[in-house]
């Protein structure tokens, strides 16, 4: 059974998980598969670029922000997935080796009008690199299950 | 040279890509890797949720999502990433083995104000099934250098 219910998310409450290193190598084995551009790839050809040097793929990191997530309470909840993704920021450059911390902050929570056994969740996940600046944010609703209407 | 610059896109311009497939194991992996939720994972245990059975993360085809992009078109382009991403619905379960197509539609463009080399394109990417359904649906909006600012 899983300890987090809907019930159990409030406005302001938040989760945390990390520190979380991203090595080079699979931050530069990411890029080749899925986002294969210059300032992903190549420390040189980067350099040429407005972000000044090799950086992570805005995707990439948001894999490896679903997997804190997924760490830090999702997995332990009666998560039953996003229908989406309301906005994502891409603030600052994250570079290879940085250690990222994830921290998840309730906004607001909402009934489902047409399913009783769910409601909705919004949450501001944030990304802090080892300087405590903030290097993304992204903003999603959850729909999870609800205890009281959970199978006996 | 890049083929595409900022005044090649054009509100209602589209580029294709695809199909491309997505192997079962490939999917189940990158779950296991950064999304470890049950009908990501599981056969059985999907066939007890919201989406019916094995489904892929939503976060997987965003990454198969900016592939496709960027064998689309963003390789051969002036591109310098994004900013973020404006939203991202993921509209019917894709399971293993699908064949997913990309339709990138450019919605609007506008100059920067603080830097004249570049300019901002807004695409709508759809992807669709075999079936021709529409399975998910992202807005962003991309920097692209300009030609006629380019370096001679």
């Amino acid at each position: 059974m899983p300890r987090l219910y809907w019930e159990d998310f409030h406005p302001g409450r938040t989760f945390e998980h990390g520190p979380r290193r991203l090595p080079r190598d699979e931050m530069v084995a990411y890029a080749a598969e899925f986002d294969p551009q210059p300032m992903h790839l190549d420390e040189a050809a980067a350099r040429q670029t407005m972000l000044g040097g090799l950086a992570a793929s805005g995707w990439y990191l948001c894999c490896i922000l679903m997997r804190m997530c997924a760490d830090a309470f999702v997995l332990d909840s009666s998560s039953m997935g996003a229908p989406g993704v309301d906005e994502v920021k891409w603030l600052k450059p994250v570079r290879p080796d940085d250690e990222i911390r994830l921290r998840a902050t309730v906004l607001d929570t909402r009934a489902s009008k047409s399913r009783p056994d769910m409601g909705f969740v919004r949450f501001e996940f944030d990304l802090f690199n080892a300087a405590g600046e903030k290097v993304m944010a992204l903003t999603t609703s959850l729909m999870l299950g609800r205890r009281d209407k959970a199978a006996p």
